[in-house]
């Protein structure tokens, strides 16, 4: 039987938070980072190699997935989970960033969206409704709300229309998903920008709404960390404890790091892959550019404690000549270094917060990313 | 202790042969398919999967290799072998293939070949002494000597003076390699264009220079099946028996089923990743272009009774996304899809030589081809 979505807050420590959410496709461990599988595919790593870095759900993106191949032909193939071959929870987002992003020749109202596809150039519309109803195809067992995501810096204005926009459109969305399946769940946004009071307000009327879980969105988008952490710490307090709360859209190991010690539960973003494309990795001792020259020659590998075997098991000499060669194995390895590198970051807060040492855990953490990588004996 | 090179005529069935090669890193069935892992990497594939699919060996190009990273890089890493984590045997061409195809501004005397890199043009020179080094350097199991390769169609008089040629540096070849370490072979290259005339005389003189193997060269460049075949018909009677044979740079599945029916042991080719990374699947009912609208909406999988799991598991839709999406999955599943299926191919033909049943393999095995894929039902 599908069990019912739930929230299990299982420990805290200070504000961080250790828990599980139980979805139609099994449980997820909190703090979470969900690897992003914009196309139905996370980018050059094999789902049972994200499975087996630790991933208990990964994000899809209904813009992307609504242009191509279409929710309706997703849903005709059994929706998202068996198309893609990964049974475990899901959670796509509404489109909505993607459609301020990458479409052209918007038509934002009252009603929604309206936009033209970067892949084909067809005029496309995009409503609470609809967006509720294409995650509803897809089958995601979490599912977010539309909301107008606007970029930073904005005026107060502009920032308080596209708030109040979104907590409409939010209510919309949670008329449209009544009636979805068992362990499914309708995630409400956070809106306000970098405006802490509209940010608390945004939140209050979203809780009074009612929500299984709330996002906090449109941050990362270009505003210092330090604002990011501020609205954070303001949000949080104003979100019903017994709820996850999700940061969308973020971001590096010390974002994480830094949130979840503000009381986040739940995390997506692209950098592992595409860093992982661009030659970074990310270890224990900071991010490391395997492009550099420093490593040509370099035998050891980048991480002899990895929870992942190509970090453990090629030499940098290696990965830096994949690289400089441009051989997909390179991508392909570098970005399943840093998927496991991120499962692992998020395995050792949630047992460091289960054991209340989580203080504790952030300093050596930090502590290990400050040292920085040690360069080969020359 | 490392075993001395050694080849073992296991089972004959008319002209095709059954075998095993053994060498320094392990034994090599035959006929054997060998994967080509260019610049150190086979394209879109982890070298488990590479194994997974029966891959007893795969081949490197010195020509790549000697430009980017360097042999004497790899050498002081280990070696090919360490360097990409590959312990089985390596075969690695002699570069002169690629400096014929890939290099400009060649220069060409009976010393050598001078070249300009197609990396970053510096002037680079290989001659037969050079090759054998850098393939030493490198650690390869089975070494080739440098020959002249040219295309087709070329005059009688320059075939002729390029077979020669090809001689004359087999013996510097054969030299330069004196005293490598055991479990070590120097492979001779049978050159003669499409003229069977100068084929044998090339073949005969090889083997009165003698190798522990010989290569037939210069094939597959161009000319009609019908040639190719023609010419391996000619020279394998020229060949001991007790050697083995490797036609260099071939092919397609029909290739090789006909090649081993007339006596070869050995192929490499790019065609199973080449093809994957663009949308071409090979599978017991020929080719499959998955970019085809037809596949948009088919839910069945390329081939379910595959030994490769994605041929199984993802389906036709899927796969189809994938490329559309122009997702590097895509082309990673393909390529692995490929790989299995060459080497779920050269397992076939080594169990129908074994038990005398050939014929009839090839036979059953080119009806599946000829059937043809069957479209879904609308």
């Amino acid at each position: 039987m599908t069990p019912d979505f739930s929230f299990r807050l299982l420990a805290t420590d200070g504000a961080a938070r250790q828990g599980e959410v139980t979805t139609a496709h099994g449980v997820v461990r909190t703090p979470a980072f969900m690897p992003v599988g914009t196309q139905a595919a996370i980018k050059g790593v094999h789902l049972s190699a994200v499975r087996a870095a630790g991933a208990d759900i990964m994000l899809g993106n209904t813009y992307h997935l609504m242009l191509r191949p279409g929710a309706e032909r997703i849903a005709k193939l059994g929706g998202l989970h068996n198309f893609m071959r990964w049974p475990h929870p899901i959670l796509t987002d509404s489109g909505g960033f993607q459609v301020m992003s990458l479409a052209e020749l918007r038509k934002l109202d009252e009603k929604g969206v309206t936009f033209r596809s970067h892949i084909d150039g067809a005029m496309v519309s995009l409503t609470p409704e609809r967006a509720v109803e294409i995650q509803n195809l897809l089958g995601s067992d979490i599912v977010m709300q539309l909301d107008e995501c606007i970029r930073l810096p904005a005026s107060r204005e502009e920032i308080d229309r596209a708030m109040r926009l979104s907590l409409r459109w939010a209510e919309r969305c949670k008329r449209a998903f009544e009636g979805a399946g068992p362990g499914r769940a309708l995630f409400g946004i956070v809106q306000g920008g970098d405006d802490a009071t509209l940010r608390i307000e945004s939140a209050r009327a979203l809780v009074d709404i009612g929500f299984p879980g709330y996002a906090v969105g449109g941050l990362a988008v270009g505003e210092p960390q330090a604002v990011m952490l501020a609205m954070i710490e303001a949000v949080a307090p104003a979100l019903p404890a017994d709820k996850p709360r999700y940061l969308m859209g973020v971001g590096t190991p010390d974002d994480l790091l830094q949130s979840v010690a503000r009381g986040i539960d739940m995390f997506d973003c692209v950098m592992p892959t595409r860093d992982g494309r661009h030659a970074r990795a990310w270890t224990r001792f900071g991010p490391i550019n395997v492009r550099n020259a420093r490593h040509a020659e370099d035998p050891r590998p980048l991480d002899e404690e990895s929870s992942c075997a190509a970090a453990r098991d090629y030499s940098r000499a290696y990965l830096h000549h994949l690289m400089r060669a441009d051989e997909m194995l390179g991508a392909m390895l570098l970005s399943e270094i840093n998927l496991a590198y991120y499962q692992t970051l998020m395995q050792g807060m949630r047992a460091a917060i289960a054991e209340s040492r989580f203080e504790e855990f952030r300093a050596v953490t930090k502590a290990g990313w400050e040292r920085g990588d040690i360069p080969a004996i020359a």
